[in-house]
């Protein structure tokens, strides 16, 4: 066991997941009064590495899927992971040995700790991002073979969904029309592999990063910000504030645009961020400042806390960061999953450091 | 065993389940080829009596579902009903006995022919309406209190889901999003229930119903329509041409409307079929001539073949019939099910028998 995740460590996870979350992943506010409520309830759970775990047992990657929008008003009954886990366990005919987050960022980074307390069971320290994305076969599971079968879904009035789908492709389009009924959004969990899989077919160490950024902010004095940028080793986008959020709740996602006005030394300057669930890139006079895979955070000015799409609101006091992806991303595979033009966009990923050098 | 199902009594079929489909449950040319076919390569099907079967063995009532004008131009790959067979049994532990017709209207009707004879498996002689009606809950099993999970369903590509639902309503929901997301149209099995149990929960003899129909027109000599109308003991509300077709293939459905415009006798009337998959209602400047769970059913007027709602069109020379439904849904729960405030509409049911005697 690396850790006890008592609610010290809950908040800094929280943070750090908000950070990581790109915008996206669903509230964390929401996910950390649930993960503390289950300790509470059920006591702490421990956060363990994959080589604590059986070689031949599962870990359950899961969280919730469809728009954060509708997931801050349309809560979890709370015995939406018991469900996933029963029926994983009985289709596979393997036990789980950990849940694990799908994606570290956002709320759904603290989902698993929620479950996981009334599951009596630990968190393994990974995810399948190192971040958040929106689309369920956005994973680095993928990347490795695994396949994303049988995946179960389930809602908070008990619904249940056993998919079995042809690949990752239709099993986003399976899930998200699913999700979309239930309400827009639901609980799933998808690409279940064995803990000597997940040694080398995750992001490892993500809940501690997380936990750690957490921190971070939390120890700085004086300028949170400029402690959260040295923490992920960022480039400062702009710092400004909302000007226009242009967002619409469609096909189980968020997504539209932020106008960020810059002030102080970035008055005069306006970028603007896309998003799908996600900031996917941030743009200024059409240029690329940063895009998917790389990580696009809007800050809160004076805390630091990071703001999800989902609460990005007009007049909002934002520093505005992006800082590299996982390593995984930027290889070819990785970025065909989730670079620019998988989005639709027509332009090749450009890594934020070189792009934050370059001469506008 | 009552009887094979040789080529001539799949075209007998076919007719028969036009007819009875009251301008749904999709295409009966193509379920026919498709019969034709399966039978030609796996030889004849068996039709047999529900009190055949051993009482705790499984009916798979079994179909397409989605919107007709989809089916027609997306066809199945043949091994759909294998799918729905092998996770069936997997999730049951029974064995399935004999397919049967979710719906005995429209190309649903000849369905699990063509899946019984790749499966080697009897077809039962009953179905889950006496007809065709849009929604997977509007069966007599759903009345019977039979559950409808698990549901599966699958595609052409081979995409599977198991459902269990809270509900048939919720049954209905997710399986119309998942046939949304396959394309418009897909394959599945719910409600399945034992043999015993079909015995009282389902619309019995409707197979035999379906054929005897058939050869009557086929029979004909003259008047086929005439020869149809004695057949099912039918009113015959106009007889015209189509004026207008009103029809969007939208939420998995094929919705819309159809103006008939009377010639000969009935020169200068005007009737509206209102639609949703079956011809729901005909009304006449207000007045309703016949409605769910009622019969409507379009025939061509030279041949008296029944005409789909998906194959309506501006010009055809129509005569438009109605006559009574099975009588479990003139029951207060079978019209709460299926009659009109079912679909939306602010009207009682009244049997059409009497809506025909009435003065206009």
């Amino acid at each position: 066991m690396k850790r006890l995740l008592d609610p010290s460590s809950l908040r800094a996870l929280a943070r750090g997941c908000a950070v990581l979350g790109a915008g996206g992943g669903g509230d964390t506010y929401l996910g950390l009064l649930q993960a503390l409520q289950a300790t509470e309830d059920y006591g702490p759970v421990s956060l363990v590495d994959l080589d604590e775990l059986p070689d031949d047992e599962l870990i359950m990657p899961c969280g919730g899927i469809g728009a954060p929008t509708v997931s801050i008003e349309k809560i979890e009954s709370g015995d939406e992971g018991d469900r996933l886990r029963h029926y994983l366990e009985d289709l596979t005919g393997l036990r789980v040995a950990a849940l694990m987050a799908g994606e570290i960022g956002g709320g759904n980074g603290l989902i698993p700790v929620t479950w996981a307390a009334r599951l009596g069971l630990p968190v393994a320290d990974a995810d399948g991002m190192g971040r958040a994305f929106p689309e369920v076969n956005q994973v680095t599971m993928h990347l490795a073979g695994i396949s994303p079968s049988p995946a179960v879904m389930t809602d908070e009035r008990g619904n249940l969904l056993v998919l079995r789908t042809v690949s990752g492709h239709w099993m986003e389009r399976m899930e998200r029309a699913a999700a979309v009924e239930f309400g827009g959004a639901a609980s799933s969990t998808e690409y279940a592999l064995t803990a000597a899989q997940a040694r080398t077919a995750t992001i490892r160490d993500s809940v501690s990063l997380a936990i750690r950024i957490g921190e971070a902010a939390g120890r700085a004095e004086g300028d949170p910000v400029a402690a959260m940028i040295a923490e992920v080793g960022a480039c400062q986008l702009i710092a400004g504030k909302i000007g226009d959020v242009e967002r619409r709740t469609t096909s189980g996602f968020a997504a539209g645009s932020v106008i960020i006005e810059g002030l102080g030394q970035d008055a005069g300057r306006l970028v603007r961020l896309e998003l799908q669930n996600e900031n996917l890139v941030a743009l200024e006079r059409g240029r690329v400042l940063a895009s998917v895979p790389d990580l696009i955070t809007v800050l809160d000015s004076e805390t630091a806390d990071a703001i999800g799409t989902e609460r990005i609101a007009y007049g909002q006091r934002v520093t505005v960061i992006a800082f590299a992806c996982a390593p995984i991303w930027r290889t070819e595979p990785g970025l065909a999953l989730t670079g620019p033009r998988a989005f639709g966009y027509d332009f090749d990923y450009s890594p934020v450091e070189e792009l934050a050098g370059a001469t506008p």
